[in-house]
């Protein structure tokens, strides 16, 4: 008679900024795990990130009935909460460390999911590794996401293709309005959109126009240091030729000495400098070296969240990449990372692959400088090539009273085994 | 034999900020005064709002394709261009009243549609008195127009009901972000809509929750004087309760004093104050006095212009109010306005009217008492039934290339046939 094994139970947990599909890869994670049953236990997600497994304030997603994570995949945000918590080296923080692996022993956790940017694939990694150390048999994957595309060896990630959608219409349709105005009224619309290193959600921006008259005239990115007096001759040059001058900006923009134009002085928890405001900076510079009256938009949080109009490309990468952490999961695959490998841009032909987590860790990936004008004010042909294909399609979510119709999950906790942990 | 007369010419101009469906108005007017033909004969635009009549500038919108013109139906901005420029009382400006007059009669134009808010009202109004004064023939007809939704006698206004949609889509996104984020990082998130004295914008974003934990936690109308302590206290209890706090502030905030919170000092050419930056001061407001970590987002044009989200309803009803003008007007009547009138709520039916352009003028309906909640910080359900069918549908436009495909008309210029005038 052969020997019964009970099977092990995963984790998973959303980790930094959150995004449009960071739920379509929960889901495509939670469906494939409950499809693996019995190989796969339960999947216990962390409450707010990896604080939920620091503190043991598990949730037990079997308590979700099928429709409800279904519903995940067109529904943004955490649907579990994210954190901004940075675990530190081994070395550092050998007890937090050490707390994981005796709630994942509690629990009897064998598979470790962490869906996250750069610093959560660094978390994993380490997590592989101190379970490693102390014997304790723990798979773990990491499942990218990021808004700022800047992850290395995946050709894009989740989060990215629905930014960039989003700023891209959003600067085609602004730019329609200001033209319309700019006879009397605003000559000059600046829209601040995110990427604190990589300026890929600027270089999309650029998506929005087809032809030089067309929004946006000018686009700001990290990878070019802004040069004020350029710059002014630029949107004057624009006023002069179209009446009105369209501009979109990176929160994280520098000057010359490489100093953000926007640093507020305020750091987040894994050290970034919180960022904001040089929207309405740039917009004033214009208005005080030029006369030219401005309008200028923040997009914030709207731009990530804006899973009304997300891309069905980056949907769909979004949850096979949920479902691929499964697949490797179960292949005994161990401390590395689905990604996204592109065939070709025209037709946009991509396949899964995988990384090794350990060369993916802390790697920043910004914006090429062939992908950018020589004048460094727009996009070049291969750019476009490139992220084209990232915001293509529609998915639509269900509307209900006029609204998406979201679903917020009942996220029952599951009892805790262990003494308190204090963070 | 009888007579033959010769077809009398159209002029249509819209006018002050343009909306996601004032086109839609538009595709609506030409596409009836086509099918109107031989009873009227083309339909001059003005570029650039009345500007274009003042200074002969006229565009020729026969000569754009039933494609094309159909196409406006879903492109947001003016087509033709608006103008912020009002026309004095006829006493001050009596040279642009009969300047306008001249250019009809050059062009043997019958008929003035005037596509705008309240200001734009007064104007269509001055010009029928003055054509009449004149013994010019001119039939001048309104086409209500404006995000404020702050017209009377109609029951709501085109391009109010797309932007509340979008910011009620915004806010409910944005609450699902921070909802997930509030553990360690931001707990306070103030979106800034427009609404310069009614707080209609802002009262929409009141949609986005359907219970008091949901976001918006608060909403900031012009309507309630800020109590800066009361509103700090509703902040705490807020993150005390629910982790996080999600605040609507419209631009047009007052202190106590009836003061602008947001007074930047500059008016517009109307004379109003241009505003901007509020939402930065609540949020820094509750950041100095609670210590809460904030984001904000400022929507600015993106509201107004957010045609990939727009209403239904909206739609269909600034379409429907495009014809009904060419219908007034040949049925003779003048100096009026078409309105649209309630039947009920649920389901919700509504049908076409007729308001006195001279009722109209100058008058603004701002948000009633009772659509506010005793403590001033949310709606009532009187106002969810007033404002839910106004979101109701959605109208996607067709995309291309992953991006809404708006259209952009050639504007031909009609050849002039007078000297030049200064404005």
């Amino acid at each position: 008679m052969a020997a019964t094994t009970i099977p092990r139970n995963a984790f998973y947990a959303q980790s930094g900024g959150v995004t449009a599909v960071i739920n379509a890869s929960a889901c495509g994670l939670i469906e494939a795990a409950r499809a693996a049953s019995p190989r796969i236990g339960k999947v216990f997600a962390g409450r707010n990130g990896i604080i939920g497994a620091l503190t043991e304030d598990l949730i037990d997603t079997s308590c979700e009935s099928a429709a409800d994570i279904a519903s995940l995949r067109h529904t943004p945000g955490g649907a579990f909460g994210s954190c901004r918590y940075k675990l530190k080296g081994i070395d550092q923080q050998r007890a937090q460390y050490e707390r994981l692996i005796e709630v994942f022993r509690a629990h009897d956790i064998g598979y470790f999911f962490y869906n996250g940017g750069g610093d959560s694939m660094d978390t994993a990694h380490k997590v592989s590794q101190i379970a490693e150390h102390l014997g304790y048999p723990l798979v773990c994957v990491g499942v990218p996401k990021t808004v700022d595309n800047d992850l290395p060896l995946t050709d894009c990630c989740p989060g990215f293709g629905s930014v960039a959608k989003y700023v891209a219409t959003s600067m085609r349709e602004a730019g329609f309005d200001v033209a319309s105005m700019s006879r009397t009224s605003t000559k000059v619309f600046v829209l601040e959109v995110m990427g604190r290193h990589a300026g890929w959600i600027t270089a999309a921006c650029g998506l929005a126009g087809e032809t030089a008259a067309e929004p946006p005239h000018i686009v700001l990115l990290p990878e070019i240091p802004f040069d004020e007096a350029r710059f002014l001759a630029r949107v004057q040059e624009c006023v002069e030729r179209y009446d009105y001058c369209t501009i979109a900006v990176s929160e994280g923009l520098l000057d010359a000495s490489g100093r953000l134009l926007a640093d507020m002085g305020t750091k987040d928890a894994f050290g970034h400098a919180q960022l904001g405001g040089v929207g309405q900076q740039i917009a004033q510079l214009v208005k005080d070296k030029l006369g030219y009256k401005y309008h200028w938009a923040l997009a914030d949080y709207l731009q990530r969240a804006a899973r009304h109009i997300a891309s069905r490309t980056d949907v769909e990468q979004a949850y096979a990449l949920g479902r691929a952490a499964v697949e490797l999961a179960l292949s005994g695959r161990n401390a590395v990372m689905p990604v996204i490998e592109r065939l070709s841009d025209s037709p946009y032909r991509w396949q899964l692959g995988v990384a090794e987590l350990k060369n993916v860790a802390n790697v920043e990936r910004t914006v090429p400088r062939d992908f950018i004008s020589e004048d460094g004010f727009s996009i070049t042909e291969k750019c476009r090539a490139y992220l084209a294909p990232l915001i293509d399609g529609e998915d639509f979510p269900p509307f209900r009273n006029g609204l998406p119709d979201y679903v917020r999950l009942q996220n029952v906790p599951v009892p805790r085994r262990l003494p308190e942990f204090t963070i």
